[in-house]
């Protein structure tokens, strides 16, 4: 390609309400222009990365034996109402009904309509297992679309289905997903992690994320560096700590904590160490109010907190007055002493001795604080995040914790879907039998934001070479005047154009400053700079996007050169 | 592929309201699967034609220097009201409020979306030209969506639109456009035609339909044998009669005619020739009703009749209660002698003398009229379509008819959509100029079915290579018995992928009858059947999808047979 037969529009700056760092380098490097709230056009030059993104998410998944079809934009309210989901999913689901009045969704996922594909299609157990699976866009009605297509409201999205005989053949095309997601990371190029997740009501431990690390990602990863474990942060077990709960040291004292009303508050008044501390949480339960208690520096996990039996689901949290009314007191000095209500004590919470809590009457703390002796024993649960240096579940090291962008989600749906519209299919044995399903998404348009938040600098995007717009640029000085200059980029142009390599050739006639600086924040891997004076001493100049200096490359022989460079 | 590893889904009979050849084949064959009311899932098998077309197409439009983006599906209102198009389309454009109540549509095609990149991205006459195009789906609410994917509501399109300085240059990238589909439908090996269009409000003569021939196409389309016109029913101009009018060789007289309705009823009831009858049709004029005269044996254009000054736009027939009012009578005997108002004869009606047309009485006609004795002179027009047979108007001989499918479309849009979003550039005179615009359009998905209309037979479709699912099916008989048929199927079908060719090996142990049955309903242009009696003669049997017959080919270098039959 011809930059002058091309497009590029870069911007000096980024438009204001542009939040972080792919956003606005997207818009600056004039991948993606603004329509509307969460919904861009791609410009030339992104669609050039999605293309090749979506290129690698199907050569893997055809790999995989995965089938490809298309379902539609536009899908009809029936088959949502058979699942439920037509009800369920609150105002995301883009809902709207046609000149006939005919309710209609715009897909966020197709489970649905797949679902009804199979139960016409797949009736014998001979037609299994089978994996169907489309690239196509999906809508999703975000209450506040940010961070350009990191939280867009039109994206495209990989969606596979599979579908099973039994949880055992499940799984196999589970495990077969899996491995699929990590062929296509890997070619991505992307460091990334493949973490445990949640289950919820299907249950089972078939659930993973595929997180792009970045140090600017919204979820937090748990992993072990002494072994492969790894999970978000909703899934990962905090382990009771080690040894029995100390004896009783101190008694139990009423201490007037005037104005305090947080954790730090009572840190800063008593001078104690915070692991001294209780935080005291009140949430619903399916009768009365229960109490949960996390150590004062630990946070309170609301996915395993709503798991334990009798905890209203969703997990709500008691209002003030529920509080007031059971307790005695308001938030900020609750506690167990006097409760007599149900009390659930986190793990660590309940190998702590000589606690401080809250006294069940405002403005007061007891220090000196035990169970059995102060207050009834607890049931004891998980109820916390870890945090880093807690041991590793997997028993081999401590966990440390990095941020990431969940890109890839594998599920096991077991028969949710199957059992809800009918579909079924006669067995061996001749049998209906409800088809296990499985259902694998890959946000195809979110890959091209991750991949900017981990490759990055403050001149722009460095692209990795599988997907950037153009692998190399050959940026002649004086394209229109050397006529030296301009059959040596010819010829280099032609030479990687033959090979196949995606390769640009800026003919616009920019002055060289303004030249690199669209090329470095476009994130062009491999750039070669020809110009006159170099080449009277034989020379042409080569840099490598992630390099700090570039290298003179001999203009003899320059192709073999830059092909070798380019791993070719 | 192996058939095994795909999905193959056929059926004995298409479902109840299908209605057309290429909906039924579609369904039966397993391209496509019904959703909703003109909303379909692209089948694994549909799928793949789907992608060889937009294949061709994406070659071809790059090839002729357009750009791809992809502009959002979903678009904000704003946009539209600029245009006025928000007002001006009716309820085919699909609106809908996201959960904030904004207007939104789902895109029937992108002029509004690419006019805006354009005026903040086109500043410059240096920027010009630019042709920028999507393949990407698209929706129209049709009332009636029927015939499968060739009126459904959500479709496949190639937009293109490109920006010119002033009109010359924009005829240069229309005639571009032109010849890249002429490429585009010659790769695709359809019959078409391209033939002039109607420019409606934009005027000038650059409008062309690229029109798939079939004898099921719902549009006419005029040519002429003995040159290169051609022009849609529409536009196609019909002569005035060589010669002068004949001088009048009979008396007006009054006929009763009870019960004569229509032009039929009077030519039976009076037993003469049709031509020698006029059709009378009342429109609105701007101020009042407007008499238009057409032979018996013709039929109103409403195209051309709407074009005339003074007529409303669009055009609107009088109702019956006007009717009556201007001339004493209703429908079926209306004429020309009495009436004061405006009449406007067909240059062929103009040139008639010893008419017969209906009295303004009802139940009475007149026979024997003539223009300037019997009635005023009328104003003349070409007010019809031609018909097989007219002169043509390139002079070279008579016009002939046939059906065509309408699959593209390439239009000069001028200034229209420019001015009214204010879309300039600055000219090399440093004055800002509205940009000079065209729209391209290639119905992608219609492409489908319209091959399919025009090629199939009793047994299915019959696919050109360039756009067949599959371009070889290998059909052993015996694949899992015998070792000479499996060995002999497999080195063939290796040999073929190893070159490139899209071949499927059907081991799904199907009977030979149900094997042969699927694959000429899908149409696969090439078939190789492997035997094991043939093989001991030393024979396969090739079965070319479009010969009524088989032929032989050596089991020996079997390879290189087949690749002559691909042309390869």
């Amino acid at each position: 390609m011809r930059a002058s037969q091309f497009f590029i529009s870069t911007l000096k700056e980024a438009p204001a309400d542009a939040e972080i760092v792919s956003q606005k380098l997207m818009l600056r490097a004039g991948f993606i222009r603004k329509v509307a709230a969460g919904v861009y056009t791609w410009m030339p030059m992104g669609l050039r990365t999605l293309r090749k993104v979506e290129t690698i998410v199907r050569e893997e998944m055809d790999r995989a034996g995965a089938i490809e079809l298309t379902m539609p934009v536009v899908q009809p309210a029936g088959l949502w109402q058979e699942t439920g989901r037509w009800d369920k999913m609150g105002e995301e689901l883009l809902r709207f009904k046609d000149r006939h009045e005919r309710d209609f969704v715009i897909q966020p996922t197709s489970e649905e309509v797949i679902t009804d594909i199979a139960r016409n299609e797949l009736k014998s157990y001979r037609a299994l297992p089978k994996n169907f699976y489309q690239i196509q866009t999906k809508f999703r009605d975000e209450r506040r679309p940010r961070f350009g297509v990191m939280r867009g409201r039109e994206f495209v999205m990989k969606d596979a289905y599979s579908f099973d005989r039994d949880m055992e053949a499940a799984g196999k095309s589970y495990d077969n997903m899996y491995r699929a997601y990590c062929r296509i990371f890997d070619r991505l190029g992307l460091t990334y992690r493949a973490v445990a997740a949640d289950t919820g009501a299907i249950g089972g431990d078939r659930s993973h994320e595929f997180q792009v690390i970045a140090d600017t990602g919204e979820d937090a990863i748990v992993y072990c560096p002494q072994s492969d474990y790894a999970a978000n942060i909703e899934l990962a077990e905090a382990l009771a700590p080690e040894g029995e709960r100390p004896a009783p040291g101190a008694t139990m004292q009423k201490v007037h904590t005037p104005r305090v009303k947080t954790i730090a508050d009572l840190v800063g008044f008593l001078k104690m160490d915070i692991r001294q501390t209780v935080k005291a949480v009140v949430v619903e339960g399916d009768e009365a109010p229960v109490l949960m208690l996390v150590r004062g520096d630990h946070e309170l996990n609301e996915v395993k907190a709503e798991k334990i039996a009798g905890i209203k689901k969703p997990l709500t949290f008691a209002s003030p007055a529920a509080i007031l009314a059971a307790f005695g007191a308001n938030p900020g000095s609750l506690g167990p002493v006097g409760f007599k209500g149900r009390i659930i004590a986190d793990r660590t919470v309940a190998k702590m001795a000589d606690m401080v809590v809250g006294a069940n009457e405002d403005d007061h703390h007891y220090t000196g604080v035990n169970f059995g002796r102060d207050c009834a024993e607890p049931e004891v649960a998980d109820l916390r995040n870890v945090v880093e240096g807690d041991p590793s579940p997997c028993g081999k090291g401590a966990l440390a914790i990095q941020r990431g962008i969940e890109v890839g989600h594998v599920f096991y749906l077991g028969t949710k879907y199957s059992v809800a519209m009918n579909a079924t299919f006669l067995d061996e044995d001749g049998k209906p039998k409800p088809l296990e399903m499985g259902c694998y998404g890959i946000g195809v348009t979110r890959i091209v934001g991750a991949a900017i938040e981990q490759n990055h600098d403050t001149r722009g995007i460095i692209w990795p070479d599988a997907i950037a717009p153009f692998g190399v640029v050959i940026c002649p000085v004086g394209y229109d005047r050397s006529e030296a200059v301009r059959a040596t980029a010819d010829t280099l142009y032609q030479g990687l154009a033959e090979r196949g390599i995606d390769v640009i050739l800026d003919d616009r006639g920019e002055r060289p400053g303004a030249m690199f600086a669209d090329w470095e924040l476009i994130g062009v891997p491999h750039r070669v700079t020809i110009g006159e004076r170099g080449l009277k001493e034989g020379k042409v100049e080569y840099q490598y996007r992630r390099d700090a200096e570039a290298t003179d490359l001999p203009a003899e022989g320059v192709l073999a050169a830059v092909l070798e460079r380019l791993g070719r």
